[in-house]
């Protein structure tokens, strides 16, 4: 089994690495980019076939470690 | 418009934030953890309204900025 976890910053907090990319872009001249953010994406291989068991498990793995829960949100997707 | 660009390691490209992130994992006693992958999510909003063509600007900011060829590949989804 497959977790993917989608950990992305709060709307609101300082996303100092999507403005790097916003403004390297800009300065290559893709003048379309009007903002960019940057998150992380985690892929899981899980032992096991439970799913819901598994987002149960995936969800406390965010809160203990993956996840900033002061700073950061996060989506988990089980395949 | 949004573009989501999934950046990740290509296979045997050795992944030490993604053995760190199973390492603790496992320490912590998700013993079901069997391997993890960690890569990066970008986010842009784009000016435009023509999908195709913003499909090829993004696939041109991943070849020039965004993905290192070498050891990474990339996903575009247009929003």
């Amino acid at each position: 089994m497959k977790a993917r976890i989608h950990v992305y910053l709060k709307p609101g907090v300082l996303d100092p690495q999507g403005a790097a990319v916003a403004g390297a872009l800009k300065n290559m001249g893709f003048d379309e980019v009007t903002a960019a953010r940057q998150g992380k994406l985690i892929e899981l291989d899980l032992d096991g076939s439970d799913t819901a068991a598994a987002e149960a498990r995936v969800d406390e793995m965010c809160k203990r470690l993956l996840a900033n829960p002061v700073i950061e949100s996060y989506a988990v997707e089980i395949e």
